[in-house]
This record gives C-alpha cells, structure tokens and sequence, in this order.
C-alpha cells in the first residue's frame, strides 16, 4: 500500500532528500562524523548554515539589507518576540484571518500586560469560523503605528493572502508558515518574514527569520535569546542551534532549487492544487468551508462531506487506505488535505479516485 | 584514520544507535514515513515522546511528583525562563563555578530590569578563571528566596559539583547539561533540573526540563511559550515540538539503559576519565586547570601543554591526526576532551599515546 501523507506539518518530505540524508547519515562529507554529533563552532557546519541561507536567499531574492536566521520555538514563540522586540510602546495592528493569526494576536495581549504597548485587532473573520479573510479600511492605521502583523496562509482554515494589503506605510510581519516557498512573494513587501519550517522547509524544529536589517530594535530586550538583534549578530550562533533541522532545510532548499525554483513550484502547486479543488467544485457531495475561490490556499485544502458522521467515516477508511493524516484540525473537524510542495501529484490523483469511491457508497 | 569526535557539544552520539535510526530513516515503524515528517499528533510520535520519558523516568528515577517536558532554546533559553517562571519578586541566588553559570546569573540580571526580583550572586570563582568551585556560607541565604541556581558540571573549565550543597531550606534549580545521565544524582535534591540535549541526551534542539509539580508557578508568565505550566499542562505539545531531536532521545535513553543504567555509566566514565588524569598527573609535560582533584569532571577534561604556542600546535596535529574538536574554549585556550557518555574508552588510549608522542617530540 502506498502511503500519502496529508499532514499539516511536520508533514511529507522530499523523497529524494531523505535518500541522501540517509545516505550521509553516519559519515558526512567524510569527517567521520554524522552531522548530528557535529559541533556547530566546525568548517562542515558552518558550509551547512551559510549554504542553507545562500539558497534560501537566491530562492526568494532575499535583498541584502535582510538578515537572515535560523532559531528555535517554532511560529509560537515568535508571537511573543515580536511585539517584545518590535512594539516599542506604539500600537501593533493584527489582521487576523485564521486561528493561528489569532495566537499571535492574543500572545500580544498577554504580552502587553507586562510591557508597555497596544495590541489592536484591525480585522478578524473569527464570527464565521474565517471562512474568509478579514478586510479593513487602511485610513484605520495610524501611520505611527510598529507593524501590522498578518499570516499569508492560514493553516487550519484553507485560505491565503496573495497580495499584500495597503497598511498606510506601516510596517508588515508576515507569518508565512505555511506557504513560505510555495508562493511567490517580494520580499521587500515585509519588514520581517517567519515561519516555522515543519511544513515546505525541512523537519520541526527550526524557524527561518528574515528581516530588514534597519527595522531591527537595538535596545536589548529582556532575554538574550529573545532579541533578534543579539541574533542577528551571531548570525545563529548565539547559543547552539538545531544543527540537524538546518541541514535538513539546507537540502529542501536545493530541491527547491533543482526542481526550477519558487515560481515553478508555485506553478506545480497550483496545478496540483487544482485537481482537488475542480473536483471538489464539481462534485454536490463535498465542499470546501472557502467561500472566495481567490482566498483559497495552493497548501491547505479543507473539505467536508454532507455530515459529520460521513467526515468521521471518510477520515477513518481513507487513513486505512494509505491517506494518512486527512482528518481535519480539531478545532473545525472535517478533512483537510495539505499539498505541501514535497507531496506528490500521483497522492492526489488517487486521493481524489478514494473520493469518489466513498462518495458512491456513501451517496 | 580512526575519528575521535572531542567535541564538547553537539557531541559523539553511540555508533548503535546512529545506525538503527539509519535503518528506519524513510521508513519509521512500518509506518511509510520518516520520523522527520511525522505529525506530533500521531500515534507513532505519541509513543515516541511518551517512550523517552519512560525510560528517562527509569534511569533518573525521578518520581512521580516530577514532570518531565522536552523544549526548544537550550539551556540559555531556560536562564531566562527560569526567573520569568519562579522568582515570584524574591530574591534568587547563583553559584556560579564557570561561563555558563555566569550566563545564567547574567540573563537573570537583565531579565530583572523589566521583572521585578533581586538576582543574588551566592559565589563565584571568575576571578580564578574557575580553577575551582565557589563555597559560601548557608547562613547568607534568605530562606524566603525563591531558588537556588547551579551548575552541575562545567564544561568550559572541566569541574564539576557531585554533592549538592546545603542551601538552607530554598530549592535548588540545576543546570545538568554537560553530565546529566553521566553521573547519579539524586532528582529529589532538585526544584528543578534542566539539560540541553547536545552532550549527554541527543541532538542539539532539545532540552529536556525535570520540575517538582508543586514547584510551578500557577500564575501566567508574559508568553505562553516561557510558561511551564502551559508546557507541562500541554505534555510537551503546546506547539510542535523538536520530533526528531527528541526521537533520537529515545534511542540514548534506551543505549544507557541497555548498557546498565546510569550507576554503570558513571562507573565507565569514572574509569575512562581516570586513564586520562592518570595519565596528566603523571606527565611533567601536561597540566590540567582545575586544583581540587574531586571537583573534576568525569566528562570535560581540560589541560595544557607547557606554551600557548605548543597548545596550537598539539591542536593542529591532533586534529590531522583524527582526534577532532579538541581544541579548548575559545575563552580559556588550552585544550579540552570531552569525555561524554558515548565517548569510546579506545579513544581515550589512542590520545595518550599521541599526548605522549606529542611530548616526546616537543620537551
């Protein structure tokens, strides 16, 4: 039985990646070592995190006045070091158009009742289950404003943001977990990037930081390890860093790279992608929770049956059929289908042949 | 050539199990994917995370009133989570007996700026170079503070503190990274004991923290990631964890055990560390920095040679000759052999009889 990977995140890897990592496993380019005993202070690490960032940035045509870094916690630490870092006593706007926008937004409320600055929700589709996004009228923003926060795709929900909304000349932080590398973006849309990298960058563990270098804060924060400017002058090294998990993403960024780059993946994503969704939109027995087609996520794609009985149904005989992790996130149940760019065209085709098989029986 | 990794950190991991999680690389458990792509959420990973604290419980015998939980960030991570979490506006001292001790007191100073609390520096041998453990008088501690912090090994100058002091009443909070699971202690001595993976335990990426359950702080920290009541509560899944760090946890923890425990594992420690003081304490040719024989580290040597000029150069032929990283911190010269758990005692001969070459050719 072929199994396919649906999961969220950690999700599917590259094929072709975990063959030569397996390959290298014991001895890395002939130091004897595996790169998981490796001190990160030696010559071979250090081709590792410069080479991962030499791609990633030809990969997104990262500008030079952006530093790039490599750290720890996932997206959910970043919540709180960004109003940390960047809030600077100011107003911080949060567009919130999915539940993981929304984390972000009330780790800044937490955070404000501690330090100093004003979190303000500039536009939320939570009242119908962010069913689409949130829009706002940018004469809202006060132009003094520290950032607008926002997440250009929305995991659990299905949607994504494309193009970069007017914030009245304020400064834009994106979270870009789940679709970094599978869409186009310009770079210089954003004061600062993140994403935490278990869904198109490599294993969980690591999350990629890039940001502009005068946007970033020299007054020392509380922790050293929460300051991105301590960071950024380590160049990732200020404590050890997760050593593995970047030579991981070191070689999905060349995968990446082999396979033509970001525009041709977002291309593959997009076709790929759409055999679902064409047959989704064809079909009178599953429907995707998305209301504007435009809105629609090239990563996440949530659908539901007529019923939550047949969802429970589907979700059970499809993880016995070799579709693993298709069950919806708990929070909004149904199914959900995440086409990260490492999935495979051929999973979705026979995802889509499982559809209509239950679809028949289950009319 | 043989290859001796020295490295203090991240370090050698045993050859067994570098090999059995070679073997289940692209295919974990028959379950068709590789543990780096693994959803947190699974069954798989669940037995996983859940089977290295078991068998971590078994060979620290920490007790039932303990939790256990897996982070990200290090141990420097934690020099500020630490305070955040428990120093309550009370006073909180360090011992500081080398670098990393003084990074931890450091953090708790800068973190005192923004939260109120008084961080105490109980002692301190820095202007020795920590030649040897700080002492202090128990009568000096306010027995309203709210903890004691201290390291357990030093990994730069190669000491470390087998009996924990009496610290009149407050808990103590240690820091074990660099011997945990290499020498016993008792886990009921402790409030709270940390570790980061990469010396002992596993990869980098990982740290695990051991806390006495009626130790936590009930009241919300600023950030829901530096909460370990929010961790705890979420049995190491607030966000997605560190999987693959954490897996090959699970397989060091099962090595240690499978070699006899941790009692075994001090005892080989002790004999494999002894060859090499044996072998300094003999030599005319070689020193080594720490004064008090009983407060050496059985996992960090450290010595020198009689100049500065030859110490680079033992450095420079050692490293031609196969025995890697044993060039000493950059803050103190010298050099270093760190002794870790899976350091193999062969490479331990195989040093003594390069020092002595070394020697001969160089008196």
């Amino acid at each position: 039985m072929t199994i396919y990977n649906f999961s969220a995140g950690p999700a599917v890897l590259p094929k072709s990646v975990l063959e030569k990592a397996q390959a290298e496993f014991l001895d890395y380019n002939g130091s004897g070592m595996s790169v998981l005993e490796m001190s990160h202070r030696s010559k071979d690490f250090d081709d590792i995190i410069k080479g991962a960032e030499a791609t990633l940035r030809e990969l997104m045509a990262i500008p030079d006045n952006y530093k790039v870094i490599f750290m720890q916690g996932g997206a959910s630490l970043q919540f709180s070091m960004i109003p940390l870092n960047f809030a600077k006593g100011k107003k911080a706007y949060y567009l919130v158009g999915g539940s993981w926008g929304k984390k972000a937004y009330t780790e800044a409320v937490k955070l404000a009742k501690t330090i100093p600055f004003e979190p303000i929700l500039l536009g939320s589709t939570e009242d119908i289950v962010y069913a689409e996004l949130p829009t706002f009228d940018k004469a809202d923003i006060d132009t003094d404003a520290a950032y607008v926060h926002l997440t250009t795709n929305n995991t659990i929900e299905g949607t994504a943001l494309y193009t970069v909304p007017d914030t009245n000349g304020v400064p834009v932080i994106a979270d870009m977990s789940s679709n970094i590398l599978a869409a186009r973006y310009n770079v210089e849309d954003f004061a600062m990037i993140y994403a935490g990298a278990q869904k198109n960058i490599g294993p969980a563990g690591v999350t990629v930081v890039i940001v502009r270098e005068d946007f970033l804060n020299d007054e020392p924060a509380l922790s050293s390890m929460l300051d991105y400017r301590i960071q950024v002058d380590n160049e990732s090294l200020y404590n050890t860093p997760p050593a593995y998990s970047i030579y991981i993403s070191k070689l999905v960024f060349e995968w990446v790279k082999e396979i033509g780059g970001v525009d041709e993946m977002e291309k593959i994503n997009r076709e790929k992608a759409g055999l679902l969704y064409d047959f989704i939109d064809q079909s009178d027995f599953y429907t995707s929770p998305v209301r504007i087609a435009e809105q629609r996520s090239v990563a996440n794609i949530p659908f539901v049956s007529p019923s939550a009985d047949l969802d429970a149904k589907f979700a059970k005989e499809a993880e016995a059929a070799g579709f693993k992790n298709i069950k919806g996130h708990r929070s909004v149940g149904g199914m959900r289908a995440s086409l990260y760019n490492a999935f495979p065209r051929q999973g979705v085709l026979d995802l889509i042949d499982f559809m209509k098989t239950f679809e028949a029986e289950n009319k």
